[in-house]
This record gives C-alpha cells, sequence and structure tokens, in this order.
C-alpha cells in the first residue's frame, strides 16, 4: 500500500438530525419539472466544447424528447455561448412553450452581459449563483458569511433590476447557492430566502427557482434527502417557490440522491443526457426518466428512440455511453448467463400465451421494444442485431474488427434480413452478409497484380483488373494514383471518406483487413478487403468500393 | 413518439410499510465483508468470458487489493470454471486467510459436482440459489410456493451431506433466494428461515450466509433498505446468520441500493471491481470503498493503485471504464471549467499554507494522490499525463490519432518527462516527445524509394534506405517483403506484433498515420510513420520500429 492511502485524512459527513422525516414514506408519483443543462454544465465538462453545430443538434433533440427548459450556456463567460444564445433568438429556433436559461455569476458585468444575450427572447431564466459552502467561503473567497450574502443579495438585485430594462420580455429567476450540499442548512436557507425576498418583494407572483446543487456530492443520498427535507421544511418563502436540484455524481449515487430529493419535496430536476457533467458527470435524466417510466409514471420525455439519443450525445460530447449504462447501454438487455436466458424465454413466452396487462418479466424490467431495441439482442448474442452486437460477432467469431463507422451500414443490412427472414440470425450469415455485401467483388474489379514506383514526392501506380488493359495512375500515394487512373478511364468522381487498416492477427504472415468509404456523385460505398498484402488489401477495397458504386448506379438506372 | 412507448404497461413498485424504520438514522462506520464475484457474476456477463490467463490476473490484482471471500466460479455449470478452481487449488494459490465460494443451483448432479471441484481446499463457501420470486415461481418453474421452498430445501440438505463427505474442508454454506428483491417478503424469510434450520440444527455453530440479491434492481434504493431492514427484523435466526446483499445496476443506483442495506443492518457486500456484471452491471466495490475512505472510514481494501486496477479490469473484461466512472474515470479529477481550476488552486494553496489535519478542497473529494493520481491531472488537461489523456491532447491539438497499444508506451516517456522537468508540460512538447521518439528516423532508415511487384500470390518489394545498395525481398505482402529484405542483409529476426493505419483526415488528398510495432530478440520497438501515400507509411513505420531496435541495441552494447 502506497503511503498517501490513509482514509483518517477525511472526515465523515455530518448526519442531519431528522426526528419527524418524512421521505422515506413516501413514494413518486409524477414526473418533476426537468431542466437539461447539457449545452452549459455538460459542455463545459468536454475536453472539446460542443461547436455550433454540435449544439444546435443537442438542443433539437432536446425539444424533440419534450424538454420545456433548457439551460443553453454561459454567455458571460465564454463568447462562443454568447453567439449561440443569438442564433436560437434570432434564427426563432425557440418554441413558444420552451424556457431556456442562461447562467451567470453573481456580478455586475458578467449580468449586464447575460442580459445583452437575451435581447428579444419571448421569456427566459436568468440563473446566478455564488457559492456558500465553508470551504469556498474560508480558502477561495475568504469571506466570512455576510460577505458571501453580501454576494448573493448584490447578483440578485442586479437581476432584478437588468430586467426591467428588457420588459419586453418574461423573466424567471433563479438563484444556486453553489455547494449548497456542503453548506450549513441554516446559512442556506438563510441567504436563499433573503435572495427571494429581493426577487419577490414587489410582486409576490414573480416566478423564482431555487435550484440547490450537490456540486460535489459527499455525502450518502438519504443524507442529501434530509437536508432536502430540512430546507423545504425551514424557507419560508416555500408556497411561492419552486425547489430544483442539481446533483453530480462523485459517489456513484446522482440518481439516487435526485430521486430522493423529490421525496423530500424538490419539484424540479437538472441534468443531462446519459449523465455528461463536470468530473463523474451531472446526474442522468434519462435514467431517472425510464426508472418513473417503468414503473408506470409518465416521464414526460419521449425516450422511444433511444438509438438516437446515444448517438446524438456520443457525436456532441466525444465521449462513449458506456455499454452497461442503465436503460441504454448495448449490452442492458442482453443475457449471457443460460439460466437468464431460460428464464426470459419462458417469461415472455408466458406473457405472449396469457397476454397480461402489465409487464412482468424475469430479468427485463422492460419491454425493450418501447425503446427501439429488440428481443434478438436479449436473449442471444449471437444474434444481436444492434450496430456494436453484430460487429461483435464478426469479431469474436471471425477475428474480423471493422472501424466503427462502418457497423451502421452493415448493421442496417443485418437487421434488413432478420425483418425479411423473421427468424433468428446466425452468426456464419452475418458473416455471409458481410462478405456478399463488403468483400465480394467482380472479376471487373479484382486486382490482378500492381506495382507502385516512386518519384520524388509522388507515386506512380499501374494495376490490372478484370479484362482491361493495364490502368496507370500518378498522385501523392496509391490511392490518388489509383484514383487518377480510374478517372482518366470514366468519368466517376471519386473522393476518399475513411480509411482504416488493421492487422488482423499477430505477425508478418497474416492478414490484414484495409476498410474504404468513397462518395461518388453524394452517394457513399463502402467496402473492405483481407490480403496478406497490406497494401493490395488497402488497394482492393478501394476498387471494391467502387464496384459497389457502379453496380447500384447501374441498378439505379435499372429502375 | 412510437407506439410501444406507454408508462401505462408497467406497475409502480409496492412500498414497504415501516412504522419504525430505523436506517435512515443510522451513518455507516465500518466496511461491510467484501466478496468478490468478478470471477462469477462478472465473468459470467462478458461476451468474451475469461480465459485463464486472464482469471488467474484478476484473482492475483482481488488477493492484492485485500479481499477474503472471493466467489471464483460456477463449476458445475462450466469446464472452464471447475477447471479454474482446481488450478487455484492444485497450485496452491489460494492464501490461509482467503475463502473461495462456487456457486450452484440447488439440484444434486450440480451440487455434487460442485463438491468435487472443491476437493483438497482448506475452506470454502458453497453458494447455492433457487429463484424465489412470484414471476419466477409463475412463469418459469411453474410451482407454487411450496414448490419453490422444496427447491431451496433439497438444495440445503444436499449441500450439507456432501460436505459430510469431505471432512478435511471447512465449509460455509450461502444460501441465496434469487430475485429476493423481488419475492414477497414474508416468503423469503419463510424460505430463508427453512433452510438455515436444515444448515443449523445439529451445529448451531455451522456459518451461514444468506445473501439478499437485487437481481434486476426493480424499485428505489431505499426501498430495497426497507426491504433489508424488514427481513432482518424478522428472520429468527438472526444472531446465527450472515445477511450479504448482492444488488445490481438497473436503475444506476446499485451502490446507493447496497449502502443503505448496510445501513438497514447487513454485513457482507457482493459486488465486483469498476461494476461489470450482467446487463447494467453488478454493484460496484471500488466506487464503494472509496465511498467509504473518502468519509474517514478504512475501507479494508488497498485501492491505491487506482490505475492497475482499471488496467486489469479492462484487459480481462474487454470492456472500457468510462471516463467519467466515479474514483477511477480519466476524467474525475479533471476540472475543465476555469471558476473550478481556479478555486482548486486556491484551496490547494490553503492546504499548503496552513497545515489542515483534515483534507476539505473545493470540487475535489480526495487528494488524487492517494490512489496514484496528479495534481497535473486535476486542473490542466494539455498537462494530463494519464494515458488517454497525452493521446488526447495529440488528437485534438495536432489531429494524430493513436491506436490503444501505444498509448501507454508514449504515456511512459510524457511521465519521465514530467517527472524530470517537474514542470507542467504543454501540449506542443507531448508532440515533440511523441515525433522524437515515434517518428523521427535517422537518415539510414528513411525510406527513398521504393518499387512493388506483385508475382502470382507474392509480391516482390525493392526499396532504398539511406546510403545502403537497394534492398530486395519477396513475400506475401509488402510488410513479410521487407522484412525478408532486411533479414538477407543482417541478423536481426524480426516479428511484426502490431499495425494499424487510419486516414488523418478525410479525401485522397490527406496524410495516413501508420503505427508499427515489432519484436526483436524478446523486445518490443513502435514507431510511426504519417505520409500522404499510405503504403509509404506503413513502410516508414516498419523500418523506424527497425531503426529504434537497432540504436536501442547499440545502446545496450555500449553500457
Amino acid at each position: 500500500m502506497k503511503a498517501g492511502f490513509d482514509h483518517k485524512k477525511y472526515k465523515p459527513f455530518a448526519p442531519i438530525e431528522m426526528p419527524n422525516r418524512a421521505w422515506p414514506n413516501r413514494s413518486i408519483t409524477q414526473a418533476p419539472n426537468w431542466c437539461s443543462v447539457d449545452l452549459r454544465d455538460g459542455n463545459q465538462a468536454l475536453p472539446n466544447p460542443m461547436n455550433v453545430e454540435q449544439k444546435t443538434r443537442m438542443f433539437k433533440l432536446l425539444l424533440e424528447l419534450g424538454f420545456k427548459e433548457i439551460e443553453v450556456g454561459f454567455p458571460s463567460a465564454s463568447q462562443a455561448d454568447f453567439d449561440f444564445v443569438r442564433v436560437l433568438i434570432e434564427e426563432n429556433m425557440i418554441p413558444d412553450d420552451v424556457t431556456i436559461q442562461v447562467l451567470t455569476q453573481a456580478r455586475e458585468d458578467l449580468i449586464s452581459r447575460s442580459y445583452e444575450s437575451l435581447v428579444g427572447v419571448k421569456q427566459a431564466i436568468v440563473h446566478v449563483y455564488n457559492s456558500t459552502s465553508f470551504v469556498q467561503r474560508e480558502q477561495v473567497f475568504r469571506r466570512d458569511k455576510q460577505g458571501i450574502t453580501d454576494i448573493a443579495l448584490n447578483g440578485a438585485s442586479l437581476v432584478k433590476s437588468y430586467a426591467e430594462k428588457y420588459p419586453e420580455t418574461q423573466w424567471s429567476f433563479q438563484y444556486s447557492p453553489e455547494s449548497f450540499s456542503q453548506t450549513e442548512l441554516d446559512y442556506a436557507v438563510d441567504v436563499c430566502s433573503q435572495v427571494i425576498d429581493v426577487w419577490q418583494k414587489d410582486n409576490k407572483d414573480q416566478r423564482v427557482i431555487i435550484n440547490l446543487p450537490a456540486t460535489v456530492e459527499s455525502a450518502m443520498p438519504n443524507v442529501f434527502a434530509d437536508q432536502i427535507e430540512w430546507f423545504c421544511n425551514n424557507i419560508p418563502q416555500r408556497d411561492s417557490i419552486e425547489i430544483s436540484l442539481h446533483t453530480h455524481n462523485d459517489r456513484g449515487c446522482g440518481i439516487a440522491a435526485a430521486e430522493m430529493g423529490i421525496l423530500a419535496g424538490a419539484d424540479r430536476i437538472e441534468g443531462t443526457l446519459l449523465g455528461n457533467g463536470e468530473r463523474t458527470g451531472n446526474m442522468d435524466i434519462v435514467t431517472m426518466a425510464m426508472n418513473l417510466y417503468s414503473q408506470g409514471i409518465d416521464p414526460e420525455l419521449d425516450l422511444s428512440n433511444m438509438a438516437e439519443i446515444v448517438e446524438c450525445v456520443e457525436y456532441c460530447t466525444q465521449l462513449p455511453v458506456h455499454p452497461r449504462h442503465a436503460w441504454a447501454g448495448e449490452l442492458v438487455y442482453t443475457a449471457f448467463s443460460g439460466s437468464h436466458q431460460d428464464a426470459i424465454r419462458k417469461s415472455i413466452d408466458f406473457h405472449n400465451e396469457n397476454g397480461r396487462e402489465h409487464w412482468n418479466v424475469a430479468y427485463l424490467p422492460i419491454d425493450p421494444r418501447d425503446i427501439g431495441r429488440e428481443y434478438e439482442e436479449v436473449v442471444r448474442i449471437n444474434s444481436q442485431s444492434g450496430k456494436g452486437g453484430v460487429a461483435l460477432v464478426l469479431e469474436r467469431d471471425f477475428g474480423i474488427t471493422l472501424p466503427k463507422w462502418m457497423h451502421g451500414e452493415l448493421s442496417v443490412l443485418v437487421q434488413a434480413h432478420v425483418d425479411k427472414s423473421g427468424e433468428e440470425i446466425t452468426p456464419a450469415k452475418i458473416h455471409e452478409i458481410f462478405q456478399s455485401n463488403f468483400i465480394q467483388v467482380s472479376d471487373l474489379w479484382t486486382l490482378r497484380d500492381y506495382s507502385i514506383k516512386t518519384k520524388e514526392d509522388y507515386v506512380e501506380l499501374e494495376f490490372n483488373i478484370g479484362q482491361s488493359p493495364a490502368f496507370k495512375g500518378a498522385g501523392k500515394g496509391a490511392f490518388e494514383a489509383m484514383v487518377d487512373a480510374v478517372k482518366r478511364r470514366s468519368s466517376m468522381n471519386i473522393r476518399v471518406l475513411h480509411f482504416d487498416e488493421f492487422a488482423l492477427t499477430e505477425g508478418t504472415r497474416s492478414d490484414a483487413i484495409a476498410a474504404v468509404a468513397i462518395e461518388v456523385e453524394d452517394k457513399i460505398y463502402s467496402a473492405c478487403a483481407i490480403d496478406e498484402d497490406i497494401t493490395k488489401a488497402g488497394l482492393q477495397a478501394l476498387l471494391s468500393a467502387m464496384d459497389s458504386a457502379v453496380k447500384l448506379e447501374q441498378l439505379a438506372k435499372a429502375v
């Protein structure tokens, strides 16, 4: 054991005294108000923050899923966020029933800039925060409680007075005592209560959200629920405000904390799709919503196309969704154990025979078809039609690794076969589909021989395919030379989009697989080739892709 | 929304009536008894189950971390598991203070076979289970409660009588009412109580573990805690047994459920390292143990070398550990947000100035150094020295994608630089280290030109490097031909271990990067090359790897 590994450096979290704790007696009976913070907290936590195209795609997905409140950025801290807010407003991308939210620190220059970003919006939530925990007061801000309260109250006043400058917008105000879960409860109530007074003093109907973040998850979720119940019981203006929660996942319990916080009295949940966010991530709204769904509660989000959600999140965050991620992961409706497979089959048969009103199947908390997954995936990995599943079968049973960009294409073909046959698909059949669609090539496009010569900074390629006379081309590399050679003979305008090559097994005497995607007249064609000669594999894959293009083109003409 | 997405298909989980619930008033004050099920439940859930070498490596890691109870397999269901148990026993791999555990269904042939696998072991836990939930009774086993109880009691008797045949071993017995969390509580108590009676009737000191699985997580963790408290309060033999929990993660709350189950009275936790297991996985012992650690409680596991744990788990399961995985993920001690970075810096400075007894730093629940992580990682991704971090910088800032097998090698070099300089490392410096170690090549090994001709089923390669006369070789492919050509000139015995090539950007006019690893006299050398010509990139990478081999060989001779 290393010298540094010593638990005695840490203090236990002090429990909350709760003589009449009510939350463990309650159940959740309806969905909370959801607020997505994917475009703010999620985005801020990315090694590569989203570009405008990614942000737009995420925003559209959030609308599609049914989010009514979306924190879209921190416009005073980031020009990119400012510009994105302007795009949303100026291009009328915000539906009438959706409210955007922006985050700002409690400083005048930042608050002023935040309002500038929002000019012309129909309605918006201005979310102001400052840190209130002991550590932040002592070590970061080096102010006492009154000093920290002053920051909050100054921010609240500025938020209010700037709002009055833009009366055409319907403003809601949100305050977060950041690091709430590490703040003394009575002090948190005191600060929040004073902020609420500033905002509602002259206007009892002013909408106010008090957002209570577990900025760092630092106690068990039942302790967090105690904190929320205590806060709800002690904040004097409970009836005129909404209580929002914003949990993180440092102890792996962000979802449990949010759910129990709802039992404890909160109304609203901030989180992200599949849990992206600082460090261990924000609480995952998809999981919490699916948890409600599986208990017969309307999640008030449309999660029926889980594959689209996963794909968009992976694209926008450039982070993977884990294969075991609750509800969404690639492996979560799969049973590898024989006894589980057997029980699932019997249980599904029983359901089909008996037409039960409610779903109650062994090992399957929901019917995977609800969210666009299939039974095939559930019980037999060999017949899995999921993207990675098919790739997994090829890799496991045939040692063929495919680049990720090819998984989807193959999966569509396998799915089409399964849909048509209605039967289980075997690994051999998957392999056959792969072979016939990506590997097999007509004689016309089969590489017979080739030679390459390098000249200064380019190469000359000569090769023979089918019955043609030898092709000759030149370019910076063999691919470019081959495209050049084909161009000299035909009118095909070819662009190489992807190229990957892997050794299939170790050692020089082994095969390499090359995978190529080309674009011809706005259509994309992919092909693979396997050869002991890495150069030949690459060149043949390129030719095979051209073969597909021609075959399909001819097909198109024939129709 | 798809027609199938309808929450009304599902029933809410019925809450437990608990008028005098005690668990929310308690705190965890010591670690539970841990039992790793990585080699059984974890292994059964893998697309590619572990081989003997992977199992052995996992077993050794579990010992190193300090596990005293390890479920090593399901020997009656799997010959591979049977053989592995024999290896452990016959090769004396089980320390005297460690108890292995095997799982079996409650059937005579399987119980008999399980004991056969254990012949000669000093002590062992025989873990027998059958399913008890309503769904399993009705739909899978199609038996009433008494029928299911009979299966359990028959199993218990057999376990006991077979144990008597092997008196040289000290036996413990474990029973799981599988799908406990979906079983009526009074029935679960009834079955377990009868099983305990079978085992302890003649011998009050017989060690009995009752393991209560949330085989499928189907309610909130506070409900699971209620179930455990109810069970503990109502099982008549509470004082003579150990209560074990085995939670899964279907609602993303497996850790919370286990922690609250401990509050509710359980003694022991079954789980896996980083949460591998069926579907969404088992509960993650690393996270729960680190949660305890961060509260000043001795986790009774040595988790000081987190990198080793992550590496071993990824190697043995062939599944990734997510970058945001609590305590262990690559990004969890990193702050991307400027205000977080600033607060962390101020807070760490404060700690250094004031020499506080207990750790209390903003945004950092523990000191990352405790588990072998570094401050550099915390605040600046640019200077991250983690494996993926370095690769991330190369990819983000220079568009260079490296195959995963190369990350570790580069990381070691970057780390060495950081350790020596003691300073922040810039992306440019990382790039320079990559260039000088993997790309730069002496004139002697620089490919000037090459030509390839195909003959029947092999290729002839001719090429010029440095000042040498042209090299000539032949082989199944260009790589083999190049190795052949070098062999004709020198005594180097070269084996190609890895080869990967990727297009760096889209289009034919772009660069490809090739990465090659070779083995020369039991040492491994890697190199990369970038070129617009994919063939040249591959050949140059192979030559550059040879260059490293020679340089390092000379170095070795010089010493």
